[in-house]
């Protein structure tokens, strides 16, 4: 008997040549330059000997870790300009991917802030609660990564899974355990916890578009734990040494989880040990 | 037996004489020029015929509900103006609302946008969300009544249940169950859905702090069913007559809610008919 899926995913390869040349897949990392963002670019490249990726950062010529990756694995790895509150930049990526790739299988947006010296603070009481903050956080966190799909999606339509060992492309957009508000049982951080809120009804309310379109793609939302990284730094003097994850780790885990991702995983919001997280 | 509650509510009394004053309550209605909050101010009037209200809106003088009522109930109806987008406007009424009154046992935040003719459309698709309409329906409908329950917090704190029939102050938050992520199937509306879900995460961050520092205030959201008003009006021709709600109906649903309203209540998200909804 025919099987709905694999009809649906062979009609888009034919209507997508490109997507077949890049055997082992073409993956896009937003949010590159440093943390979970540059570990997943290294993950990528080491464990996947066939695969592209494309890592995305504010100021490529700033970033060394991801320089230092460009030196070992040269072609696979094109590293492009993008700031999420500018959206030429995220337009020009598409463009670029577009002529060069024509296809994605995985995005992954991994960007964030939390506290910016001098700028951003997480608030510790609703006195401190300021416009700026709360627009500046939910511009960065919210809204970046969603118009990054919006460009990428013909991409990730045309790649689905071809190319990799999964049925769908994969939207990985890097959430957080405080966005929940079941689980929100200390309060504050009202910045960034609403921002990772947004986020989470952003990314179902487009999961449910992609559904409804029969779209190869599977939307996903994960927290990575508590990982040792300059976002946590300030904030990691009340966290056990076990509950504190080295980026290996965590992004192992998280790639598990991506590279398991099945249609019906879409709109979920997953734990780095695979666990659902409730709303 | 001393109950600790009683004891809290008396020493907030002795705190705060001005509180005492005003038997039958003070309520504050933010975006009460229109729609649901106009029909809050008038059944808050009628129903109670020692309670005073103060009515905020943009542009009082164009404010014809509004003035109507102020002709009826004269002294017990203050309208004063406020741009949920101009925080000043919400600090000169916190100022203006101390003076004159000293204390508040009621805020309900009833303002919200979901269309603006030539300026903000729900949107069909992702490949119509827009920065701009994300950016000014977050500044409207998370920022703005959060930033009101800032500068109105200490008025709160000294109303806390004085002269009503209440133990506690009560916050509403006008949200909408499309806000919910758990109950999203239909998908669309991307900035207005993930507005309300980050209200909904900004009121049950704060509601923790209330409960932490054992004020005598109960935050809650409320969802008033699909209501036949200005905001509703465009978007009415799939609904069933008999769920399409007169004003009059939804805010007498709402205001028994809120007269019921308990401090264990703090932080939870109702609908019209009294129904928890899943974040
Ligand atoms: N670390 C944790 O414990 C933890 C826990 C829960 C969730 N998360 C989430 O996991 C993700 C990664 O966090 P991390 O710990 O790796 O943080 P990180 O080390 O602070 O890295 C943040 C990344 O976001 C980028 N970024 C910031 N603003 C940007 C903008 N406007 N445009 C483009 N990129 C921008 C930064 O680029 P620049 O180098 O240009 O600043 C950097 O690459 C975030 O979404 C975070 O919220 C982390
Ligand atoms: N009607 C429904 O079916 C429905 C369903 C679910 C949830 N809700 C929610 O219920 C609440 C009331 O809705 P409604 O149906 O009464 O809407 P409405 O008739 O359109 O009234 C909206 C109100 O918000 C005010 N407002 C808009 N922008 C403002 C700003 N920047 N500063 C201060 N006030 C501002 C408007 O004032 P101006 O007159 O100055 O524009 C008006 O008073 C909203 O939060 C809405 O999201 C409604």
């Amino acid at each position: 008997m025919a099987n709905p899926l694999r009809m649906r995913l062979r009609s888009f390869a034919s209507s997508s040549a490109s997507a077949l040349k890049w055997e082992g897949g073409v993956s896009l990392v937003q949010g590159a330059s440093r943390g979970i963002g540059l570990e997943f670019v290294k993950q990528l490249l080491e464990k996947n000997e066939k695969g592209h990726v494309i890592a995305t950062c504010r100021n490529p010529n700033g970033a060394t870790g991801l320089l230092e990756l460009k030196n070992q694995f040269s072609e696979r790895l094109n590293i492009l300009p993008l700031d999420l509150t500018v959206e030429s930049t995220i337009e020009e990526s598409a463009k670029s991917i577009t002529e060069r790739y024509g296809s994605l299988n995985l995005l992954i947006n991994a960007s964030g802030i939390l506290s910016i010296p001098g700028v951003l603070q997480p608030e510790t009481t609703l006195n401190k609660v300021e416009k700026s903050s709360l627009m500046l956080t939910y511009e960065v966190n919210a809204i970046g990564p969603i118009l990054v799909i919006k460009h990428m999606w013909p991409l990730l339509k045309a790649g689905g899974g071809f190319g990799t060992e999964r049925d769908v492309a994969v939207v990985a957009n890097l959430s957080a355990r405080v966005g929940s508000i079941g689980d929100n049982r200390l309060g504050g951080w009202h910045s960034y916890r609403s921002s990772k809120t947004a986020l989470n009804q952003l990314t179902k309310t487009i999961s449910v578009e992609f559904a409804r379109k029969k779209d190869p793609i599977a939307c996903i939302l994960l927290h990575p734990g508590t990982v040792d990284t300059d976002l946590s730094k300030p904030f990691q003097r009340n966290v056990p040494a076990d509950k504190l994850f080295t980026k290996e780790f965590s992004v192992q885990k998280l790639l598990n989880i991506i590279n398991n991702t099945k249609l019906q995983d879409n709109g979920k919001f997953f734990a780095w040990d695979g666990q659902e997280i409730p709303w």
